[in-house]
This record gives structure tokens, sequence and C-alpha cells, in this order.
């Protein structure tokens, strides 16, 4: 008994905070994914995470910063890109990228994060900012950065766009025959536009 | 007197009925703008026209309805695309078909209604069921069929999407450099691009 009791004392506040953000920040995640960014409040993160809402603006700060570690840890493998897409030959840029991002709109466990995202980002112009801000600069910088090309920048964008565009076709508004398309075919016609965009003249 | 009592009578209903339809149209289009498809209601849109619900449901029936019909008032200028694209040579189709979808997005009067259709179509399945009947199918349908090539649809798609993908990064999540970047070097950019998708090897 004491033992416990001292175990349970001597645990380090520092855990336990993080547990709290943890379960914080899962409640950010689901609250954000279900409502979209308008319709979700901190009280109502602060309830879904059994806490006071006092101690998520202790944690977070505003409710677009709590957005913004919700992304965070929503697009910890999409920002993973970079390294995934810069390593290996500079001519297969353009492939890498988009097998990279269909790669995560496949997956369901990636994609349903995300398309709350986008869907945060489309409605509400703080949220879009959070995705400008986390996004273009931490994803399309650093490939733009890698390439080492003047206008890098924009050349990045361009790609991405085509890619953000195959998204919302096939995944959100699901347009057929794009929708059902098979993945390989539409790779091949999407990565030679990409590597262009990055890379050509 | 007589005379303007007689002319009041004499209006014919349907010029009446034509007026209602447009007022409560009009009342439509700035509420979906507005409030997106999700939060717009039947009784929203009679209480803006100054008209009962019933009457509403009279003209245009369901929401879906109202919002299709709004919809295509708002694209009209759009769903002119499939004829502007098509009349001229077949080796500018690309550039044709990108100036005419910026050409949308930069005039400040098509730009709000056109940003309210994504916003709803992005958040709600069944703007999007309507998005994808009334924009996919009237104008990239329309542009495939004149390609007369084999896979046209999926091609126009693609093409679509390059143009979906700078439409969203430039006026929607107002990407940087790409949201100030001079437009014709976007299109220079872009439209070989949609010329390769809609009609390349």
């Amino acid at each position: 008994m004491t033992g416990v009791t001292a175990r349970k004392r001597g645990r380090p506040p520092r855990t336990e905070s993080a547990d709290t953000r943890d379960r914080i920040l899962t409640a950010a995640r689901e609250e954000f994914s279900e409502r979209g960014y308008d319709k979700t409040s901190v009280r109502g993160i602060a309830k879904a995470a059994g806490v006071d809402s006092a101690l998520v603006h202790h944690y977070f700060g505003t409710k677009e910063q709590i957005f913004e570690a919700a992304i965070e840890v929503a697009f910890a493998p999409a920002l993973g890109a970079p390294e995934a897409v810069a390593d290996g030959p500079l001519d297969q840029v353009g492939e890498r990228l988009a097998r990279f991002v269909f790669g995560v709109w496949e997956n369901p466990t990636t994609r349903k994060p995300l398309l709350a995202i986008v869907r945060s980002a489309v409605n509400n112009d703080t949220a879009a900012a959070v995705f400008r801000r986390l996004v273009v600069s931490q994803v399309l910088r650093r490939i733009a950065g890698r390439l080492d090309l003047p206008d890098a920048e924009l050349r990045a964008e361009l790609a991405a766009a085509q890619l953000v565009g195959c998204a919302m076709l096939r995944y959100v508004i699901k347009v057929e025959p794009l929708a059902s398309a098979d993945l390989e075919l539409i790779i091949a016609r999407v990565a030679p536009v990409v590597q262009g965009h990055l890379t050509g003249p």
C-alpha cells in the first residue's frame, strides 16, 4: 500500500501533464474532424477530454493554436514528405511526390483527418492560415529548398496544385471516372506533370 | 385609376410568378453564399425573399433542388465553357480552358458564388452530388465529347484537376507566391499541362 501511494505521489507531474495534453489533443482532433473548425469550441474539446476549459487554454492557448497542434499530429506522416521525396534521384521526384500524396489519401487512417483539415481550411480563414503555415511552409518550402532552382517555390506550388486538384476531384467531390480509376494509371498520367513543374525547363 | 387597376389586374400571372421565382433564387444564392449549404434552410430563404416557405417548395422543391437552381444561375457563365473552349484550334484548347477558368475566378462577381459552391461541395455530400451533376457533367463531359479521344473523360478530369488545384491554392487557401503571382506567368506554366492531359499521347 505504502509502495503504491509512494509511486502515486512520486509520479512526476510532467508525465501526468503529458497524459492530459494527449487526451486534450485526441479530443481536439475528434471534435475538429466531426464538426469542422467553425463549429468546434474550446469548451466542447474540454468536455470531450473530461477537463476544464481553463486547462485546455493553459496547455494550448487559443482555439487556433489547438487547431494547429491537432493538425501537426494528424499531419505527422505528411510532414515526412520532404525527406521521403527529396531522397533519391531528382528525375523521379515527381513520381515520389505523387505516390506520397496519393498514399496519404488512399490510407483510411490518414484520409479522415486530412479531409477534416481540408474542409476547415476551405471554410475558415483562420484554419486556412494554419494550413498555409504548417503544410505549405513545412512541406512545400522544404521540397522547394532541396530543388535548388530559381522560382522553386512557385514550381512546388504548381506541382502541388495538380495533386491537390486530383485529391479534391477523386476523394472529396468523387468525380467519375477519376474517383474509381486505377491508382497506377493516375500516377502514370500525373507524375510526369509534377516532375515537369518541379524540374522542367 | 381604372387604367392602373386594369393594368394590375391584367398583369399576366406568369410575369408575377417569374418575379417571385427570381426573388427566391436571389435570396437562395445569398443565403447559400453567406451560410453554406448545411446552415441554409428553406425557411431562411423564404424569409429573405419575403415569401412563405410553401411558395419556395412550390417553385423549386427540396433544398437540394433550390441549391441546384442557384448553382445553375451562378454558373451560367461557366456553363458556356464547352463552347468557348471547343471553338478554335485543338492545339490551343489547353490555353483556352485555362484562361476560361482563371477568368471566372479573377472576376469578383463570379468568384464569390463560385467560392460558396466549392465550400458547400467540400462540406456536404448532397451539395457535392449537385456539383458533380451540374458542373462536371455539363462542363467536363461536353469538353470531353468534343475532344473525340479515347479516355476523354479521364483526360478532361485530370486537366480540370490542375486548374482546380491552382484555384484552391491561389484563391481559397491563398498560398504564396502562387496567390500573388502574375496571371500570365501561371497560364504560361499551366496551359501546356492542361493541353497535355487533353490531347497528349
